[in-house]
């Protein structure tokens, strides 16, 4: 559990990077390590590693390094991925598929357990176990089903559209996929972007920057 | 063009974000903006916004704004979506399909012209137009054809065995899908993460972090 309610984004966000290079270190059989051979692999400093675990409450002990598999636990347990938040998606076309597939939802703290699209041909159809149905059953299936996340993989003027309505269903958290820029008006929701087209053009630029010099 | 070589990777991170708010302008036919209006819609700073345009040379005319159009362009420009790298995809399962289907390649300044898996059932079926075939032929494709993207939608291990051959055939910038961190010990190449899995515990993180409050 967190010390202290406030801690800052950028250590959360580095949290499921260190999640990932404990389960190396446990796949490889190792199961202590110092902060400062972990900071090497990890090419972070040893005081950063040390800074960001004392945010939660520490769990190295001087001298002796950390316990991999302990770690691993309490950070995967701070994440959340016991959790089991009820997440739906909407947009069950070729990105959504590729997320309700591809993406481990159990192992990292989701369960899928609705599935919406506005095209009819796809609808009865399975993805991850679960039928996908038309949008205009959301609204039911929240307050019969009260899932707290909502995956969204439509495009921008869909998600524009539909967001509101998803906060008043009592969506909670929003993993977003689609163009649109979630401008939250409210404090108690939050919102992870996945904006592809973002990544790519920063990759061209890095690409095309690379030619020149 | 960049006024000088080194700018930020932060700002760099900010562009494809106002090549975005930018096209959304144009789109509802506004043909000039201040700093200081364009900085209110993207939650940022005016004087934000004038330091991260002043990396490149400007663009706003004192006490006018900016030309939408104009300034969307150069940002474009600058971004290299008119440069055509040459791309090719490594996994073309779920994930691989999705972003080759979804991600609008050509206007965001890439050509799709390999696509490449082991699984042999899926050879000769085509993605985006391009005939999927046997990994086995990329060293060959590569002297050919001299792609400098590769986009990796392939397991941590698969990517971790193909990674520095890549390099060696002559790709420059990676589109990097896989669970793998690419560790780079070559300065002339680029590394592009979408890390799907973190993207996801960070936000179970913040919807856990929700629910406790």
């Amino acid at each position: 559990m967190p010390k202290n309610d406030k801690v800052s984004i950028s250590v959360i966000r580095r949290l499921p990077r260190y999640y990932r290079y404990l389960g190396e270190l446990l796949q490889k059989e190792v199961n202590r390590i110092s902060s400062r051979e972990l900071a090497q692999l990890m090419n972070l400093t040893a005081s950063q590693i040390r800074q960001d675990l004392n945010c939660f409450g520490g769990f190295g002990q001087q001298g002796y390094g950390y316990n991999v598999a302990m770690l691993r636990d309490e950070i995967g347990s701070i994440l959340g991925i016991n959790n089991n938040h009820k997440t739906i998606i909407i947009g069950v076309g070729n990105l959504g598929k590729a997320v309700a597939t591809y993406v481990n939802f159990e192992k990292l703290g989701f369960e899928l357990i609705g599935a919406f699209d506005i095209d009819p041909s796809i609808h009865g159809t399975a993805v991850r176990g679960v039928t996908v149905t038309t949008p205009d059953n959301i609204k039911d299936f929240c307050e019969k089903n009260s899932p707290s996340v909502a995956i969204l993989c439509i495009p921008r003027l869909a998600a524009k559209e539909i967001v509101s309505d998803l906060i008043e269903y009592g969506i909670k958290g929003f993993w977003n996929f689609s163009q649109y820029e979630i401008r939250l008006e409210h404090e108690d929701v939050v919102v992870e972007n996945v904006h592809l087209a973002d990544s790519m053009m920063t990759l061209s630029y890095r690409v095309s920057t690379l030619k020149q010099s």
